[in-house]
């Protein structure tokens, strides 16, 4: 812990079956509740209707904000200002994954505010300097951590842009409901791609920095409890054991924990997203589409903490070169990446040669990490993955 | 995760060298301050006067709470609440280690409590229902964990009890500030006494439970972490790297987070603090000298996991017999308190076979560990430490 932060997080978990049930109490100090969701599969499976009977007998006034895409756009989160203006809501329920959690933050720092919120927040970075109307969550999907961290990914297509912005933590949801039995009924391909953010995430804060961190440690225990979890999953998607670790692990993949003291990377989330601006794809099938050829590309210069991976999370034996060593953790991470079934490669996704240009303009370049990449590193990575 | 929980840790935490400074954006929020603290080495260290200034900067009132003594007693803890009441104050500002910390959340809750806090918190275990004043601290010795939870630890002299009870959420410090430069001048007496009670907490939490849960990988990182950087802290208690780790490591030792989901025991701490009560010996000191007596009579019980913190935590060869690699975990523990120089028995801290009974007598006998205690088997075990 080299460096001086401050950590604030003060989101509070209802973690287990049947955690739903804390909702009434936390809606007692709301009337007017936005209720967001994404295209329909909570009213497939049925936790539209709880949450609604919660809502309903707890006497609240609904304001509906269905149909959240996954990578939600600068024109969804305008409507969603809307119908927040129009009735005055005082609570954002996001219902549903990671998409409709960031909506709903990004919506919530935008209700009072006077400017643009996309010019403000993603192109300027500016913090929230107005009323931020609160929010909280109850999550069908693992992977993303939003619902324990203040961070909103929004997209525009008109500039083929999708950023991130980490407000503070006054934007953190007052509260998640976390029940692991919630995302039984997410697809198999979703499912994966949310195993594989997560542990993304994990990456993202891990290669990089230069002391030996109390962060690189529990870097690693989230790492192993998501392999661990992640197989046994695969094996049966009932399983509330596994599932439930995976829920957990994923929280605390990127609640800002794990980052603190320390310098973070970033990069294949930058390149993931420029990748997910331009095709649509889901947002962890394009991290786990980059990740290889651009982990293969730092390895040098970070040589030590990629030994320290293939040791640490993949058990491999300290035998040979340095080099081999953490060349054997990364095919380890391949292998993986492979049961998995995630997605190998940009070309997959729908990215052909000749977007590859447009995508490089797209990607920001981080200085957190190894190495900071130039254009031509940039291009010659996608190069690669496609 | 199995079980389920609610986890809520609202503390705002200002970490690494100068975090002192941020004190004054704080201190915006309140107007009289009672300063607690204990026997004066905050005087000497110069703390006292840099808090101390901050506090006249800002324009505060100022009353004083000096002596807290290492074990807090119910006589000081009436005495705090008779300051804090005559002069009507609205923050606890402790400055200095854990039984600092402990004595101000026990104050917080009882200014406002009507009945014998003693009595309602301690022996009746009941939660507050009176207004809770404000906690800040400002760290100085490390490993309680007191300054991001909710617990207490009161000594009762009259009754030879000393008890925690861990409150809910809102008695959690506001804020806290964690320099690890202000650890510098702690002896070394203390500093090991310290990293043992963290580390002890860890396995508190660790020892306990049936899943393969992601606390299990978190409270192995916490405690690889705390060995590698005592080690590099013995060698120059001025290394900024160690200090700083095994603060942060020790913070989330104990702030809820490796607890969630799982049973734990808290047996140690139970023989401790009976032990505590009997002698006034250094609280991590009572820990280390029944430790090894405790965890060789539960290893049958909980073997497979004896088994996994000698492989994973110590770095055991898995040959041999289960028991085997098991109990050689057991003599790297051994090991590496030899090396801090922790207390090894309860000879050395005063205890004479006489008193073996009373202690028995107020030892607590929890039952979330491998094994609940019969009265011959704490007697036994007391004597094994002796």
């Amino acid at each position: 812990m080299l460096g001086n932060f401050t950590y604030h997080n003060p989101t509070k978990l209802y973690f287990g079956e049947g955690a739903l049930q804390n909702l009434a109490e936390e809606l007692k100090n709301y009337q007017t509740v936005q209720l967001i969701y994404g295209g329909g599969s909570v009213k497939k499976n049925g936790i539209y209707d709880s949450v609604m009977k919660i809502l309903k007998d707890s006497g609240k006034t609904v304001v509906e904000d269905g149909g959240v895409m996954p990578n939600p756009t600068t024109d969804k989160l305008n409507e969603g200002v809307e119908i927040a203006r129009k009735h005055n809501v005082d609570l954002l329920l996001a219902v549903g994954g990671g998409s409709v959690c960031d909506y709903a933050k990004a919506v919530s720092v935008s209700v009072f505010c006077e400017e643009d919120p996309w010019e403000k927040y993603y192109i300027r970075f500016e913090e929230p300097t107005c009323k931020i109307v609160p929010v909280g969550c109850v999550l069908t999907m693992v992977g993303t951590g939003s619902e324990m961290n203040a961070g909103a990914v929004i997209t525009n297509h008109a500039q083929k842009l999708k950023i991130g912005h980490v407000f503070g933590s006054k934007v953190m949801p007052k509260f998640t409901v976390l029940d692991p039995t919630f995302t039984y009924t997410v697809p198999k391909r979703q499912m994966v791609a949310g195993i594989y953010d997560a542990f993304n995430h994990i990456c993202e804060q891990y290669f990089s920095g230069t002391d030996d961190n109390v962060s690189d440690y529990l870097s690693e225990a989230l790492m192993k409890s998501l392999i661990v979890n992640s197989r046994a999953a695969l094996k049966d998607p009932q399983n509330y054991q596994a599932r439930s670790n995976i829920m957990w692990a994923a929280t605390w993949a990127l609640n800002t924990l794990i980052a603190q003291g320390k310098d973070t990377d970033w990069e294949v989330h930058m390149l993931g997203q420029a990748v997910g601006a331009y095709t649509d794809a889901t947002h962890g099938m394009t991290l786990s589409a980059v990740s290889l050829p651009y982990y293969k590309h730092i390895l040098p210069y970070g040589l030590q903490k990629f030994k320290r991976f293939a040791i640490e999370v993949w058990g491999v034996t300290p035998a040979g070169t340095d080099e081999e060593i953490a060349l054997k953790g990364l095919k380890a991470l391949e292998d993986w990446m492979g049961e998995l079934g995630v997605a190998k490669n940009l070309t997959e996704l729908g990215v052909t040669e000749d977007m590859i240009e447009g995508i490089a303009d797209a990607t920001l370049v981080m200085d957190g990490g190894y190495k900071v990449l130039s254009r031509p590193e940039i291009v010659s990575i996608l190069k690669e993955s496609l």
